[in-house]
C-alpha cells in the first residue's frame, strides 16, 4: 500500500541485504518511523513491544528473525534455540508458530553453511505469500462486500471492523480490510466504524490511519459502543481478522471481538471473519478452552499514549495511583457466532466441515 | 462515605447558605477539588461538562441549580426557564426530569417571596431522599450477592461493573456500589472487575478511586476484556446503575453496558441493575426505541485525559490528525438480559408485572 504515495510493505528486506526494515507500528499514527532489525534480538523485541503486530507479520518478522539467527550462527543449537525465543515472543498467533515449523522444515535438512541463504529466501517466499493470500481474501471478501451492498439498496455500506487486520497487520493488502480497499477502490461506497481497540488502541491508531491514507470514510468510535449502532440498524456486516482459528471454527482475535460478535448475532448482522490459512490451527478443536491467551502488562490498562498539544508522544496515566489493572490480549469468539470465514480459497462455514471442505488435506478422517 | 478519613456527600449546601458544593468529578482521580455552584448557569455548565453526573446526582444538583434560579429571580418566567435549561443539559437520565416535575409541583403554587426557600428545602429533601433509597438498595443487593456468595461456596465473588454507579453518581452509597460497600463492610469476599468506560473512563477514574479508598479489592480492565473473563468463569456476577429504566424493564445506562449483558446471558453469568425508582421512567414502554440516547462531542473519544509523569492533567490525541470520531453516551440493554431490577423495594424481575408488583401505584390498568 502507498503511504503519501510512496508503496511499502510493512516488512523488507533492508538495502544492506540481510537486516529487515520495518514501519515501527508503536510510533503510529503520530510518526511514521522505519525501523531496522540487525539481528535476532531485535526481531523478538519488535514483536513483544509490538512493533510489529498482527498474525501474519508476526510470522514473516519471525521468519526474517530466523535468519538473521542462521546468520550469526547457522548451527543446529542456534537453529533450535532462536525458533524458541521467537515462538515464545507471543504466545496467541498460531501464524509465528507456522512460520517457524516451516523454517525448520526447510533448514533442518540443509548443511549449516546453506541455511542462511535458505533461511532468507523462505521468509522471502513467506511474505510473498502472504501478499498473495491477501489479494485472495480480498477478492472473496469484494463478493461478500458486493451481496450486502446489494441487500443495502444503493445505500452506503456500514461496516464494522475490531483491532487493525489491515497491510500493516500483515505483509501489505491487510486480511479484513482487503476486501474493503477493493470495494473502495472499484466504487462501492462505503463506510467504515473503526473500534478504538483498547487497551492499545490498533484501531484508532493504525486502522483509522491506514483507511484515512486510503481515502476510505470511517469514523472511530469506542469499543463500548458498536451494540448500540448494531441494535439502531446502522452496522451492516462486521469482518475482523484473526489470530488463530480451531479445526471447528472458533475464532481467537483482539480482546472484545467476543463482544462484538454477541451484539452482531443478537441483531442479525452478519459477522465475517478473514482467516488466511495458515492462521488455522488444525490441532486444536475448542478454541475457548484450548487457545492460550496472552497476558501482557497491567500498564498498557492504566497508561495511554498519545500526542500533546506540541505533537510529542507522551504517556498518561487514567487510574488513581497503585491501582491494579489485568490486561488480557484476545478472546475467542464461538463458531456460532461467525458467519462466515474468509480464506484464501473461499468463504467457509464456521464448522469442521466448512473448512474441512476447503482444506481437504487437513480433513482429520482423511475422507477429504 | 469518607475520603481520607472526613463524611463527605457528592453535593452539599454550601457555607454561605445558598451556592451547591460538589466534587468536581472532572479532576478526579488526579486532584480532590471542591466546586461551588453560586448560579443556575454553573448547575448546568457543572451538569453538561460532567463535574457532576449519574443519574440520580444529576437530579440533585438540578433541584439545587433550580433554588439558585430563584433566588435570583422567583417569578414564573425564571421557574419555566430555568427548568426548561436544566432539563435540557443532558438529555437521557431520566432523574433530571423527574426532579425539576418535583420540584415545579411544589414550588408553581406558592406566592414568589416564598419559593427559594422552599426551592432549598425541596432540594435538600430530594438529596436525603436519594440517600434513604440507596441504602434500601444497598440493602437488598446484599442479599443478592450474600445468596451469589453461597452459591460459589466460600470462594471470594468476582462482581463486575461498569461505569460508576457509586457513591459519586448519587448524593451518598451509590446504587449499584451500595450492596458492594455493605458486603465488603461486613466480611463478604469479594473482588470488583471494574470496567475502565470509554470514552470518560468513569470506571477506571471514580469506580477505581472510590473501591479504592473503601479498601474494595478491585482490578481495572478494558471494556473489551468482560466477555473474556465470563466465558472462564471469571466473574460471579455483574451489577451496573441506570439512567433511565422503561415500564417493561429494558435498561439505560452507559454505553456498552448491552455488550455485557449479552457476554452474561452467554455464560449464565446474573447480570442485576441498581435501579432507584426515580430512574424507573413509567412513560416509556420500548426503550430501545424510545430512549433518547445522548450523543457528545467526538472529542471525548479522540482526546484523552490522564496524568503525565510530572502529576499534572494533560490531554492526549490517540488518533491521527483530523479523524473523525462518533460518540454516543448510553446504549438499552433488552429486559430479556436482565436478571433483575434492585429497587430500594426490594429486587424486581425486569418486566411489566415484575416491576408493578413492587410499584403498584404506576400499574398502568389501575389494578394495583
Amino acid at each position: 500500500m502507498k503511504v503519501d504515495g510512496k508503496p511499502y510493505r510493512s516488512i523488507w528486506l533492508g538495502s544492506d541485504g540481510h537486516s529487515a526494515e520495518i514501519i515501527d507500528q508503536t510510533r503510529l499514527p503520530h510518526d511514521f518511523v522505519v525501523a531496522r532489525l540487525e539481528s535476532l534480538d531485535a526481531a523478538v523485541t519488535a514483536i513483544k513491544t509490538m512493533q510489529v503486530r498482527g498474525a501474519p507479520l508476526i510470522g514473516a518478522t519471525a521468519a526474517y528473525g530466523l535468519a538473521l539467527a542462521l546468520r550469526d550462527d547457522p548451527g543446529d543449537e542456534s537453529l533450535a534455540a532462536a525458533s524458541a525465543r521467537l515462538a515464545a515472543s507471543r504466545p496467541t498467533a498460531v501464524n509465528l508458530a507456522w512460520a517457524l515449523r516451516r523454517m525448520s522444515e526447510v533448514l533442518t535438512p540443509l548443511p549449516p553453511p546453506a541455511r542462511a541463504d535458505a533461511a532468507y529466501a523462505e521468509a522471502a517466499r513467506i511474505a510473498d505469500e502472504d501478499v498473495a493470500i491477501n489479494r485472495a481474501i480480498g477478492e472473496h471478501g469484494l463478493a461478500v462486500l458486493e451481496k450486502a451492498a446489494a441487500k443495502a439498496g444503493g445505500r452506503r455500506l456500514n461496516v464494522l471492523t475490531h483491532c487493525n487486520a489491515g497491510w500493516l497487520a500483515t505483509v501489505d493488502y491487510g486480511t479484513a480490510l482487503a476486501p474493503i480497499y477493493l470495494a473502495h477502490d472499484q466504487g462501492l461506497a462505503l463506510h467504515v466504524w473503526v473500534d478504538e481497540t483498547r487497551p492499545r488502541n490498533q484501531g484508532a491508531g493504525l486502522t483509522a490511519w491506514e483507511l484515512g491514507r486510503h481515502g476510505v470514510p470511517h469514523t472511530v468510535i469506542v469499543d463500548n459502543a458498536g451494540g448500540h449502532l448494531m441494535q439502531h440498524g446502522r452496522v451492516d456486516l462486521c469482518i475482523v481478522g484473526t489470530d488463530r482459528v480451531s479445526r471447528r471454527g472458533d475464532v481467537c482475535n483482539k480482546i472484545g471481538t467476543y463482544l462484538k460478535a454477541l451484539a452482531a448475532a443478537d441483531n442479525g448482522v452478519p459477522f465475517y471473519v478473514a482467516a488466511p490459512s495458515p492462521s488455522i490451527d488444525w490441532g486444536i478443536d475448542d478454541g475457548v478452552a484450548e487457545i492460550p491467551i496472552e497476558e501482557r502488562d497491567g500498564a498498557e490498562v492504566t497508561r495511554i499514549v498519545g500526542r500533546d498539544a506540541t505533537g510529542r508522544q507522551v504517556a498518561v496515566e487514567v487510574v488513581p495511583p497503585g491501582t491494579p489493572a489485568a490486561n488480557y490480549g484476545f478472546d475467542v469468539t464461538p463458531a456460532r457466532l461467525v458467519t462466515g470465514l474468509v480464506t484464501e480459497r473461499g468463504v467457509a462455514a464456521a464448522s469442521p466441515d466448512g473448512l474441512a471442505a476447503l482444506y481437504p488435506e487437513h480433513r482429520r478422517d482423511g475422507a477429504g
